[in-house]
């Protein structure tokens, strides 16, 4: 309700702004017996991390995550973990000249309206860095699911700008600073390179997927596999768009061609992207995003203070040209924390979820 | 949690089957006051209802709603609204034949593999008539958000298949059976017949929108008033993708374009579709949605019957060759919900909705 | 939220209000596969109905239900259950003259100031009616308990007005309109002869159990299964308190005495009432409340009347002169649909539920 | 759904063990602007703190709260408040032995059926030491519903042991360590003195009350305002039994006496405690609960370990010889929280709560 917990069964809320003494969340439900520590979950952490290339924000953040409660003798109790990262490097006098501005395509104005007051040090709540105790939750469900089903999360960056990224292989993902799937990225460390000098940012798309999924997960009606990924997904800053499978290409498909045949071997095709009827198929999750291009840029705006007066705006400080970027493990993280939550309520009602009848193959790379 | 109510505060419970004997819902939340009669109700029905052109299915379903509880003397009384469609040209004998087949792009598989049983009268609970109660429930909401806040809702057709349909004016769409804002709708009549004779279907792409939305509506972390949106749009039937403002066109945007000036007669564009950090700027919301093929075909499909064996599958009966077409106005009641839904919460934490500060203009027709 | 809803993984919506044209409930999250027909469900209303004797209300109502969604050729599957019960014996002219007018002991007033309007016939939605058809969704929650763990659940009458009652046997309680645990009933059968004559109402306290219950169900910290329980039953219409083992008695024992002590055997008393640290410990559970006097009496007594000024009411019409005896079925659906709702949550969190590890015999007989 | 959140809209989320490093809680859905620092929280901690007088525990726990999140320049910004106390005296060691072995009356046995695993320490998870956070989130409630509507709480001890204690006046309560509404303790005093020595434990009976309520609160079915106070009470450890107004006493109340008439000038009496059909009537709430002697006790007792073989038990360490001491300003802050989840549900369905249309006074003092 109160638009903080994400998740129902495995209920992750969320706490904290972006220059508070801390950030975190507490994560409700996690099945017992789990072994945790912090080295299941600080890789991911990392991944997210600012200050690791120079195409991120230069903020130096550690992000080291604490266990404050759930977890016993190095396995979860089935009572809600706290985790709980520190900010270190938050630099509010950057940003004390923008209190009485609203940055165009920040929330700043819709704050004030809403609440009637507004922390301005860095974006405060709306900040993207409330997304690290995220990634810092979907550790904690990748490593269920991974040992429960299987179930493995993997993304990557599919076009930042005018650059569309071909798909090459996984294993070039981890390589590069841009979660790019192809070996050679010096034409995006060039186009980036060219972006950043020119003090304007730009917008990316994201591609995010789950294999050796469970059959049988999500809940009709309302709560599809495929709506609960789209709120998920559109929940992460910055994000305007959300496909399933197909997605905006199912727009000019016939549907002899869009239906995915089947077979004794599986399905055939994968323009479902794993879900029929809002229920997993078996098949690979296949998911896309849109990111916007980050707000804070350098290049002066024309809008209004809390006056109503006109006037201009430049963001200086420290900030992601392409937010996008840092984008990858976030999405994975949602994911994964949407399929915790239909796999446990899958449990309640059905019973322990089946695997596949038949090995099926995911249709695309 | 259990997927078939949607809403917290305007919470609408479905129920029903395709083939059973009603299909309804119950609202509960309705602010208490509301005058209210199946003659505001009815017309949205009649928009949705199937056998109105040669370009929908012929069944014939006269979707007359009951109100069986929650009004006394004309007007809610905050207690559940109980709305009751009886089901009355259902053919079931249409379906016998392939209760034993899985149907290419259907929920078939999935539900059996979920529930281990399932019903296989004209698709069961997964059937796209299950969304006429919703229409029914957003015709609701549409008429206290427009009382209360005067804010409305409008969907029309962008593209059909291959056909991209300009933007001619809102006056337009109930004009023609594909609420169409254009006033010649001869090539649109002229491919959908063409795709008719081929026994096959097409995809399509929906736009929909609120104007005079309060400002300061949606919950920051997750449940933005994006994606809630986005949580109920990818709930329709066949809804592959969706977008708010600019959407995936964001991905190639800079910065510099993407973000909406401020000025003193309001947001001189509107990229954001009218939310920024997950709350409403009060300019008009703007979503649009892709919607697959609908996979009832007459075009035979390669698929598997229930023991895994090879068999293929000719869907007979009376479909949608393009369920697009109907969607509009269940896109229209789906929004409605979710603004109804954040509104009152917003009243819950903030007190009365505010109007926004100045006039604010969209910046798309 | 909405407050109409009962249970979150087994979800029962009601709706309806006592003089309207119907009332019902939805239930969602049923599992699939339960065998289910109205056989199952009308003994129970049976058990609850008006006009069965001369000490309850002579209104006549068959409370005949109807399935109308979530069940296909005899199973449930999986989607949500719609159940009708149709009102047909109210009559509306018993209650125009009393619109005016607040009760003493109804809930009249409060109805008005927090809607602006109440529906006066009969009570409307704050009837007893309605909780006709949480015993109809009680019975489907008791068949799947009874058939998946052997839970079963009964209950029985303590005391009416000052006429404490005996437990003797549970074989009398389907023997006597009371559901009281003895063999003769003439002193009971005197009392409530001598009140109907003078015109009042009395209270009545009534004890309800589980037996074969799971051990481990309930959740920490706030939804612990003695929470749910004290929730549900303080949720039936004139329930003023709920005691859980020892209740109230506790206060004056040592906890050398209260606390129960384990054996290889079992524990060798239920002062907890099957409850420790909100979870089940496999003994019975063991639940008593208090039933106020009905509200609805030929008493005069003084009130006011909408304008405030002073007046007095007598309230006419067929209504039972202890609400408490036909509350003995009602309390056991409401404690199934906890039982229910808690062992759904614990399947998915902690898997499928554990039968105890001994043999555990509750206390009390 | 996950049991250690309380509110829907005023959401509460606890975590924590009693051994572990710190325990607290967030808050989501506080109403922005309010004016709230750790002064407004730091008293009802201290009333509830152990170690404060020779009748309670005598583990040293300062309970100071810190602010990690929320709050903007002193005041609430509508975002998640997140409350930490750190556990600084935890003395593991007193517990070792006990590991394996269960303490009747504990959780002991039904946390390790339900999890497959316990936190020893103190009682881990189901230590009574998970109130403070709830302390402190009744505090920023309290102080909300203060200012806005002008309700207050304010709790007594009615009974310890076999000793009942009349109610004198309000402002005893703070001067001595029993929370006692009497001058002279002296007779409890030399009674606890007494239980002390023999190294038993005994229950108690505490009474909470709100005052200045807004008339309206509360919903009907379900989520009665008794109902949830009711799950709020029980929810607290150790509690057995919950009374609203006259509670069990009204079983054997006559209709014409326990309905509270009205009159121009309010209620005559308030046998219903401040609440018809679940909605608030603008008297005072009355609340009476019954709390269970404790279980830690050096008396021995007879128990099994976790082998199944019978043994003896002696629960040394610091405890409270009568938990129900502590538990007033507990019990209180908890119907804090269920008036303000209430108030903002009205908010939310019905608009801003209207104050009653005439004074309403208290039967009881």
């Amino acid at each position: 309700m109160s638009g903080n917990t994400f998740g129902r069964l495995f209920a992750v809320t969320n706490f904290g702004e972006s220059h508070g003494p801390a950030i975190g969340c507490v994560i409700d439900g996690c099945p017992p017996g789990l072994e945790l520590s912090v080295e299941d979950i600080q890789p991911d952490l990392d991944r997210r991390r600012p200050g690791t290339s120079r195409y991120v924000t230069q903020r130096q953040e550690e992000d080291k995550v604490e266990i404050l409660s759930g977890v016993y003798e190095g396995r979860t109790s089935g009572t809600p973990i706290c985790l709980l990262i520190r900010n270190t490097d938050q630099r509010s006098k950057d940003y004390s000249a923008i209190a009485r501005t609203f940055r165009p395509g920040h929330a700043d104005y819709t704050y004030l309206q809403k609440y009637g007051l507004r922390d301005p040090r860095g974006g405060g709540r709306a900040s993207a860095r409330l997304t690290a105790p995220m990634v810092a939750a979907g550790a904690v469900a990748k490593k269920w699911l991974q040992q429960k089903y299987g179930t493995t999360f993997r993304g990557c960056m599919q076009q930042i700008g005018e650059v569309a990224i071909p798909f090459e292989s996984w294993d070039h993902v981890p390589n590069n600073p841009f979660f790019a799937p192809v070996a050679d990225v010096s034409e995006l460390e060039a186009y980036m390179d060219g972006l950043r000098k020119s003090g304007d940012s730009i917008g990316a798309r994201i591609r995010v997927t789950a294999s050796g999924m469970p059959v049988g997960l999500g809940q009709p009606l309302f709560d599809k596999l495929d709506a609960q990924i789209a709120y998920a997904m559109m929940g992460i800053n910055a994000v305007k768009g959300v496909e399933i499978g197909a997605g905006f290409g199912s727009v000019a498909q016939r549907g002899s061609v869009h239906g995915d045949s089947l077979t004794p071997q599986g399905f055939a095709s994968n323009n479902a992207g794993g879900v029929l009827g809002g229920i997993s198929t078996g098949q690979d999750l296949e998911v896309s995003i849109a990111i916007k291009p980050t707000s804070s840029i350098l290049t002066p705006r024309d809008t209004i203070d809390i006056e109503g007066q006109p006037t201009t705006v430049v963001t200086k400080g420290r900030h992601d040209p392409c937010v996008g970027i840092r984008a990858t493990p976030i999405a994975e993280a949602m994911l994964a924390l949407v399929v915790m939550d239909m796999a446990m309520e899958h449990r309640a009602q059905c019973g322990d979820v089946l695997l596949p009848l038949t090995p099926i193959e995911a249709s695309r790379p």
